[in-house]
Order: C-alpha cells, then sequence, then structure tokens
C-alpha cells in the first residue's frame, strides 16, 4: 500500500516554529511536501493574488528529506499552486499550522492557517488547522504537536464528511492539566477594534490596528469555553456560508413580487 | 425622525464606476460616508493588515458633497476603520460595492466585497454586498443600481435577522429580459486552477493564476440557477463556519478518549 501524500502548510511563514513542529509532529504518517508563504501572512484571511504573479522557489534543505516550496503568495496561494504545480495531483491530507496564537471562535474567518484549510476542503481534500493559543516565537509546541499526530492519525482513517474541514486549538496550558479534546462550535465573538492613531517624521497620521476580543456567549458546547477549561477545541466548519435558518423568512419579504423600477 | 447613516465600501477601489454606481443609487436613502480602499483589492478575502500601518486620506470632492475616505486598508480595514476611527459609531447600513464580477457561489469566499459586508455583518450592522456579474471596467451598472436601491431601501425597513447579511449578486442581462430578485443558497462549486508559468527577462519562472469555474450543482434554489435564468440572486450569508451537521458524526469519533500521548 502505498503512503498518503501529506501537504503540508501554514500562514506564518516557512521558517517559523510552528511549522517545524508540525512536520516533526507528522512526517512519518506518509510522503510530506510543505509548500508555504516565503514570509508571514497572519490575518490574510482568503485572500488569492490576482493582481500579481507569483514565485516558488525549492527549499528542500529546510526540512532533512523532505521536499519543501516556499511561495511568495498567500497561504491559500500556496494550496492552489500546491495542488496544480507541484504536486500534480490532489493530496490525501492537509494539514496547516501549527499557527502560533488562537484560531478559534471568530478568528477562523481572519486567518490564514484557516483559510488554507478551508481551500484544501474547497478542493475535496480532507483537511485540518491547528492553532496554538500562545502569540510567542518561542512557544512550546510539545503538546500541539502530539494533537496534531492523533487528529492526523484519525483524519487519514476515517476521512472527513464531504464540504467539511476541521480547526483545531490548543489551549496554552501545562500538559499535566491538559483535559483532552473537544468536539465543540465556534463560539459567537467579535474584535473590538480600537485603532492607534500615530505621526510619521512627516508630520503624516498613521493608525496601527490593535483590539479586543469580545466573547459574546459563554455555553460550554462553544470552542472558547472548551479552550478555557483545559480542551483542545475541534470544529467542523465549511464552506457554505449560506444562513440557512434565513432562507425562509426572507422568502417571507416576498422579493420576486418587487418591481425594481420603482423601488418598494 | 434623523436620517439612517449609511456607511458605503467595495474592493475595486474608490475610483471604480461600481461604488459611484451605488452611490448614486442610494445616496438620498441616508446620510452616505465612502471608505474604501486606495487601490483595487479584489480577492483580498477576509485579510486584515496586522504587520503595517495603515493611511486614511479624506477625498472629499470625489463624490459632491458627500464625505469621502480612501485607506490604504484592505476592505475588512476600511470597515474596522470606518466604524472605530472615521465614524466613532456604527451605521445603520452597510452596503459594498457594485464589484466588478460575480461574487456568487464560492466566489464569496474570496471576495473582498463580500469580506467587507460579513465584516459589518460581525459588527452588527445590516450589512449587504452587490456584484454585477460582468467584469469589464465599462460595465452597465444600471440594472444593478436599480436593484441595490431597492434592496438597501428593503434592508433600512426591515433589518436583518442577528448574524446574518446578504450577498446579492445580479446578472449581466439586457434590463428588459430581467425577471427580478429570487432568494437563494450558495451552490456549490469551485475554481480549477491553471498556472500559467512564464519567465522574466532573467530566465526565472513565475506564475499567473488564472482557472476554470466549475458549477458542482444544477439545483433550482441555488444563486448559480438565478443568476443563468435571469433572475438576481439573493443570498443570506453567515460567519458562524461551524458545520453543525458534522458535529454529531465527529462527537461519534470518541474523541473524547482518546489517549493523545499515543495517538489513537
Amino acid at each position: 500500500m502505498s503512503k498518503p501524500l501529506i501537504l503540508i502548510c501554514n500562514d506564518d511563514g516557512i521558517t517559523a516554529p510552528g511549522i517545524r513542529a508540525l512536520i516533526q509532529a507528522v512526517r512519518d504518517l506518509g510522503d510530506c511536501v510543505v509548500v508555504a508563504p516565503d514570509r508571514p501572512q497572519s490575518g490574510m484571511g482568503h485572500a488569492i493574488t490576482i493582481g500579481h504573479p507569483l514565485r516558488v522557489q525549492a527549499q528542500h534543505g529546510l526540512f532533512g528529506d523532505l521536499p519543501a516550496y516556499q511561495t511568495s503568495g498567500t497561504p491559500v496561494d500556496c494550496v492552489k499552486l500546491a495542488v496544480d504545480q507541484i504536486l500534480h495531483r490532489k493530496p490525501d491530507l492537509l494539514l496547516s499550522g501549527i499557527n502560533h496564537g488562537s484560531n478559534a471562535s471568530i478568528n477562523v474567518i481572519y486567518s490564514g492557517t484557516m483559510s488554507a484549510a478551508v481551500e484544501g476542503g474547497i478542493e475535496g481534500i480532507p483537511s485540518v488547522g491547528f492553532s496554538l493559543c500562545d502569540y510567542a516565537l518561542e512557544a512550546d509546541f510539545g503538546l500541539s504537536a502530539d494533537v496534531a499526530r492523533t487528529v492526523a492519525k484519525a483524519v487519514l482513517e476515517r476521512g472527513l464528511m464531504p464540504g467539511t474541514l476541521l480547526n483545531v486549538n490548543i489551549p496554552k496550558i501545562d500538559p499535566s492539566q491538559f483535559r483532552g479534546l473537544r468536539v465543540s462550535r465556534q463560539a459567537a465573538a467579535k474584535w473590538k477594534e480600537n485603532f492607534e492613531e500615530r505621526h510619521d517624521p512627516h508630520g503624516k497620521a498613521y493608525y496601527w490596528m490593535t483590539g479586543e476580543f469580545e466573547l459574546l456567549e459563554q455555553a460550554e458546547d462553544t470552542d472558547e469555553w472548551a479552550l478555557r477549561n483545559g480542551y483542545a477545541s475541534v470544529v467542523p466548519v465549511q464552506f457554505d456560508l449560506t444562513a440557512h435558518r434565513a432562507l425562509l423568512s426572507l422568502q417571507g419579504w416576498g422579493m420576486q413580487d418587487w418591481n425594481i423600477e420603482n423601488g418598494i
């Protein structure tokens, strides 16, 4: 039986400690290929590169004998380049991360790490994004690596429901306090922005985005609850963004009968 | 009664014909403020700017007497800057577009136009993104403008279900053939990438992303069906990405009992 082909990517860039930890954790589970951005791309969401061409550079020395490539593109570009231009086939598994910082709750939508996994899902690849709730470059990825290996093995064995992927977040916690994995839903939350205004040496204003995370619910079936209570959260994610629960109410607006020319 | 405050943004940049058409269509419905990127930002998805500071420049002459600002940020940055730094309050309505090109089906996830509307939704603002299925700069926005005005009036009057926003796409069609609005769900589809390899004057390879849209279903309740049959599609969109239908199946994996240290 041939070994599964595993595509590994991230958004913190190919030199980030988190992707190295992920590779170490899973490299014997299949034939691993690394395709990652050549620089940090946090917060890139599902951006793709349309107006510029992309570069791809082999970096085969970086991870022992693993084929590795850095690209000038976004995390989503990396997945597209990997499938169409580097692997010339769909990998059997896509693993993204390990991200330096939480991608739980609403963060999933801003995250390049998770967008790479979403793109894998769109391509029909069983895909998982991993994130450690610790932004430090020197964060300890030990527990996260163990979680990543366990989840990767399970997904290789069982597959995922079509149209879905996994968002796995690992708490910043002493491993002795770790309570295990917990299937969860995305907690309702938002960032409350607070731009910091500064002035450049020429007197012109510029703004740094800062913000505070606002958790909008405390329910025990959410990823935020899991992480705050010693669990790693496992959220199934989908890319059908239709708010199905709103369809009926909208149909009640009678739009089909509106006269567009004169408004309502 | 004070007039509603309407925030207008887009992803094609503040000088795009599409945003001008949108402004003309809705400017008498409230107090409009324009905050848009200073250059095209198509395909930016839900990207935000973390590693660089942002610039904001008043452009009050662009649209008659309307306050207008261009920013160096992404469409999502524009919404955040508008709420926190420019308006200092939540607008009553956010309108994004009119995009030059379709944001129906899977395009919703790559679209800066729609991500601005999604960000509005996250902030609790009734939000709508409008897109015309015509990529031409000189596209005719007449019908789209009429649709935008009609939908904007309805949303001002009725509001939207919390946690949802609208993705409105208008077909490229002679207005005499237009059949009206149709509430729809996001059609299953993907882009099949095909990178075009070229070489720079120094002999080094670079890649242009090209692709073909692959529609994966023909159902009549989808946005693609509506657009291909003379309707403008209206899809309610949500930013809870949890694949709720997959929760039960994942719970059946027994993850809570896995021994992480030794894998499964």
